[in-house]
């Protein structure tokens, strides 16, 4: 938080005007409409949205942004790590704050919603708020954070560890795929990489993070439910595991080869074979054959994996039984493999207080009491926020549950609940807060 | 063939001068030294060598090649399709040609000696031979093939078809992975696309190709020989295989998720136990993954298959047993697959005449009658040859079997005794056409 927004004023604490907040329904429309707007903000030539941390396109949807927080009447800066922040004061200044967000940056060929619903459903339920003429108990804020995804960095939640103030040194070396540091892609950005802790936020300033985000799983569309609310995060844990042989000829005999794909093909099923049987999920989604051509045996690959399971030592074990798979597949075929670390987060549960919140939340809407709960496979800012605050989530229905995909949708009408729920939910805290004080 | 060439008068054809020869030791480290010349001119910073066709560093191994052809007293020309030919004429001029030759292009990553070495020792050979003073009762052409490897615009054996007269004008439109036509790379390189036919040669106008080149296999290295005589080249044929599946978050539960990649590796291993079991040599050496991101379920893989056999036959056979089991692995997963051939070359089988001449030659090395017969597994230029007339391989032991590697090697021992048997094979074949002339 800059000293330039503490010093700022509430811009919109006027008389109640129940007539000035438009309908969930004409909120939820106008949401659908800044998400096309923000999805016409990519790197990408061949229309398909890809939108990284630090990037041009950040700026721009960060200017987007600060913009529509404006008119929804918030005091709006942008942290030192590049997140996109807002606040509204409650019934007196400098109160602390419910923090609601989610992030605005994209995996490659994405869909317009991962992140990005969230985001602006936070500034509808603030612009709806503020309207009503409601004085809260509390201040409330929207934060858009720059990177969850970690596409361009290799390291996730890069914007929400900048706020939970678990942000490390050792990062701002890390490099993208065109040798761009951090640090430098910070400067380029219009930030200062030494001022980064100014961006981190002190527990006693925060009572907790809502988080909206669309399900990212098929749990709520194959049950027919528009909402759920998240029981806790998966930990996931990511490495880069690489696999040496020797590069040759493509007329090499059998039993001349070490052929380094052939040996990370069996480690791929066999990843696919132990998640299976151990109630894990994992995913291999990079990967780089070197020298990649057509007519020379690999000598090297390098490629990703991305193991989440609902327990930290569940998942742990599983790892354990892929590295002997490894090891197994590689000795047969003279190959060697090491493995890298790129990234962990553990479980990160969300508080009993703030799941009683959304699903009050979502009895203000057509579901009534009926809120499923539900494990996120899928990782979130809530899950670094978790180290300073309390958290909760609030899952939107997306159509046949794809994400990180340009397929990825959901109804307006869905949109439309979110917006009540998270209402709900805010003014049941705040009844709460009255309450307890 | 150029008019300028035809026109030419050989440079070298004074008296008979024992001395003027370097002995094939001498000739040997010289050649030796010449490789590593050409190992500086690469496209890569990582001093490892890459030479693609038609690239500047094509331009400077051309006109390196062609300086050390001119001081081996032969006429040099550039042909239409950028491959660096040298001529001296027989006891008359315009007599019918036997050609000597191999590659100067390289794999990324490759080795000094692929293609190299052969076009090197034609040289060495003409050098002596004109040093010699021996008329011969033909011409005696070298060509140094500006593709033979075909990793700029994935279609191989470009330089050698087209003096074979089996270019294809579609080809102009092949890209190479900068998006750059083949007809627009002619132009930069300085050459005219619609003057390729230029390039063809005419069957009346050669008597036979000889090629030496190094094994890429470990035959002779396990065996202790220098020098083998390969019978016939095996049929390759080459695929570019898509498997499509459904790009998603790396959260997405199994039941719900269609994983390219995952397919890819399967297909990978049963491409692997078919072609063992049938007697084939099968290499994925090119795999790229869509979108490429490590939390993304990867949606699309794109990989090669380069599939050789002894016999065309058995070839075909084995890629059937591949396609049903593509689309078993497919069809369990939710895939699709689509393949498209890029390459085929039919196996070429050595003349018995030039492999005849071919183990006369090594018969003038202290190896004697131990002429060992090799299959070669990897595809040559012969291949391409083949067409307009007649061809004969000779393999050079290559350390430990490796090619496309760095660690590509041979010995100033066996490169000298190269010299010699190609020396060899020439004169035999010239004492045998004065015979039947």
């Amino acid at each position: 938080m800059t000293t330039e927004h503490q010093a700022g004023a509430p811009s919109s604490t006027g008389a109640p005007s129940s007539t000035g907040a438009p309908s969930s329904t004409v909120a939820a429309a106008r949401i659908l409409e800044r998400c096309d707007v923000l999805a016409t903000h990519t790197s990408r030539s061949d229309g398909l949205i890809e939108r990284v941390y630090l990037s041009p396109e950040h700026t721009a949807v960060n200017t987007l942004t600060a913009g529509w927080m404006t008119e929804a009447g918030l005091d709006t800066w942008q942290d030192a790590a590049g997140n996109q922040c807002a606040r509204r004061e409650g019934v007196t200044a400098g109160l602390p704050a419910l923090l609601l967000g989610s992030h605005l940056d994209t995996v490659p060929a994405a869909g317009r919603y991962d992140g990005i619903l969230g985001v602006l459903v936070a500034i509808a339920v603030a612009e709806r708020i503020g309207a009503s003429g409601t004085e809260l108990p509390f201040a409330l804020e929207v934060v858009a954070f720059g990177d969850e995804e970690g596409t361009r960095f290799g390291t996730t939640l890069l914007g929400s560890r900048a706020l939970d103030g678990t942000w490390q040194p050792e990062w701002l070396k890390l490099r993208d795929a065109q040798g761009v540091s951090l640090a430098e892609a910070f400067t380029a950005f219009g930030l200062d990489p030494a001022a980064l802790d100014t961006a981190a936020r002190r527990p006693a300033e925060l009572l907790g993070y809502l988080e909206v985000h669309i399900e990212q799983a098929p749990v709520l569309f194959d049950s027919h439910r528009a909402l759920g609310i998240v029981t806790s995060i998966a930990g996931a844990v990511r490495r880069q595991i690489t696999i040496e042989g020797h590069a040759g000829h493509a007329g090499t005999p059998w039993h001349a080869r070490r052929d380094a794909l052939a040996g990370a093909s069996e480690a791929i099923l066999a990843i696919e074979t132990v998640a299976r049987s151990t109630g894990l999920i994992a995913t291999v989604g990079h990967l780089q054959v070197f020298p990649d051509a057509v007519n020379v045996i690999p000598g090297r690959v390098e490629f990703s994996l991305d193991l989440r399971g609902e327990h930290d030592a569940q998942r742990d074990a599983g790892w354990a039984r892929i590295t002997a798979a490894l090891g197994t597949a590689c000795e047969r075929r003279g190959l060697t493999f090491t493995t890298v670390q790129t990234h962990t987060a553990a479980a990160a549960h969300c508080s009993p207080r703030l799941r009683a919140a959304m699903a009050a939340g979502i009895r203000c809407t057509a579901q009534g009491a009926d809120a499923p709960e539900l494990l996120s496979m899928a990782g979130h800012d809530a899950m670094a926020v978790a180290a300073i605050t309390e958290i909760g989530m609030l899952f939107v229905r997306c159509t046949n549950g794809v994400s990180h995909h340009p397929d990825e949708a959901v109804t307006e009408a869905d949109v439309a609940a979110a917006i009540d729920a998270l209402e709900g939910a805010v003014l049941a805290l705040a009844a709460e807060y009255v309450q307890h004080a």
